[in-house]
């Protein structure tokens, strides 16, 4: 599982900071995660290809989560995109969209598959084989989720030396891989697990911002490798929290103890500080495992 | 007046590379001209101050020239802008703006003013004691217009030379300033024209992106001191042209002698050509006066 932070500051684009986009590499999936305005050429800086990115989920419909999205998807029509994409956000995001792309008569020619959401509970939206995603519903000044990527475990696979220790023939291998239990030379039932290896923890990564300090969040994320959680403020600026619906870092590594979650990241820093070292530091006074998350910065989770 | 080029390439932004839009200082107005994906970030880079930005024009609705739009508008709110914004555009920029806007629940606290366009004649659209800008229309995929912004003729200035050789008094001079004619001390009548210098020609610029090769353009731009003309192509794929409405170096330039124009700026060129010297090279084939647009180029006009 890898992270790219294509961008991670709160509420406008400048020179040397981008509003909030992330892409998770996780089963062979590119996932894009919100897409600030901008996105586009972080992607290409970041050299993540265009066409490896088929799902598109959007937490919110502030302008530094989402105004980089019609760009995009008019780019992926000049890049000769066919491949489906599938866009996840809140109600109203495919009006906003097509009603750009109508006005410069600009349609797609791949299919665009929105699939909007309105639900205040989590809710599972997108699932293959290797993975699922749910969403983790926020609480901001609109309608807001977060999302967790969770793999799937994988099958368990042939532990060859039980097998020979364990005197199964070859000819029942085959039957081990598929799952069931297998008959030793004294015709004695040797349980599946026992002749197989336990597949490696699956991982999972929680997106969770923006958001005001919440603790429904913590059940839904609970025992996750990464969470990723907004840290707009300071505590010294903790009374912006309630208005704007933000959170302090401080809060945010609650989140994650709460949550046992592995490690935490932290972004979606206000530009009123001087350094985002600041965020680090507070939060390690409840956490002990805390990443920054800056513009360019890869995680391997 | 002077022009800043924050964007010329056509298409996507990119890495080095963004979509149209400049700035145009004109008699102390900072006029913005189309808004593609990234803007406000080449306005920081550039240091144009957003509080001096009081009027947009939108060419056309394709992603290029008006994505970075919404994220402008919302970003003037961040800064706590209170005085009124128009934006001059094609029909339906309103209702596209509004819809992003209402769907962040991101009102703008200040009055942001809607001047839409539709007629296919060249109207007038803005105007004050200093200047003016009308409406070119031009022939593209989508319904689309240029801009020319003119300077109005100074007030005459009184000539105290030749005031003081046709012996008038001193106390006539408020009078021949507003303009009236004088009286000398045989009586006689001296003109206005006379007794006062002409005014400096009053300058003017006409911004043409995007349009095919469209002659019902020269007539409104004639004698016009700068030109800016899009140059999509080179004459090796003038075929392309037809299609996708868009002009080569070499037809610029013809635009541009027909119209008697002083100077020509090239712009909106395709990122398949290695070297936009190309477009100047062809376009000085036809006329002697060619300049290249660059991301930050500055032309003193």
């Amino acid at each position: 599982m890898k992270l790219t932070i294509l961008g991670c500051y709160s509420a406008t684009p400048r020179t040397f900071t981008n509003p909030t986009s992330q892409v998770l590499e996780i089963q062979n999936h590119l996932f894009l995660i919100d897409c600030g305005e901008g996105t586009q050429v972080q992607l290409r800086k970041y050299k993540v290809k265009f066409s490896r990115i088929n799902h598109i989920f959007i937490s919110h419909l502030h302008g530094d989560h989402f105004f980089g999205l019609p760009g995009l998807i008019s780019t992926f029509r000049l890049l000769g995109r066919e491949k489906e994409l599938h866009v996840y956000g809140p109600k109203g995001i495919k009006e906003a969209v097509s009603l750009f792309l109508k006005l410069g008569d600009s349609w797609t020619n791949y299919p665009l598959i929105f699939h909007e959401l309105e639900s205040k509970e989590s809710e599972l939206i997108m699932e293959d084989s290797k993975v699922s995603v749910r969403t983790i519903p926020l609480e901001h000044r609109v309608y807001t989720n977060g999302f967790l990527f969770k793999e799937k475990e994988a099958p368990r696979t042939l532990n060859v030396e039980a097998a020979q220790r364990y005197g199964i023939d070859r000819s029942q291998f085959n039957n081990i891989k598929k799952g069931n239990d297998a008959m030793d030379e004294n015709g004695k039932l040797i349980p599946n697990k026992k002749l197989t290896h336990n597949p490696p923890k699956p991982k999972s990564y929680a997106f969770c911002s923006d958001t005001v300090y919440n603790e429904s969040v913590v059940p839904l994320i609970k025992g996750v490798d990464a969470v990723y959680h907004e840290s707009t403020f300071l505590e010294t600026e903790a009374h912006l929290c309630d208005r704007t619906k933000h959170s302090t870092a401080k809060q945010a590594a609650q989140i994650a103890k709460s949550a046992n979650a592995d490690q935490l990241i932290l972004g979606h820093y206000s530009t009123r500080y001087k350094s985002i070292e600041l965020f680090k530091e507070e939060a390690l006074t409840v956490f002990p495992k805390v990443e920054l998350a800056d513009d360019g910065k890869v995680f391997d989770l």
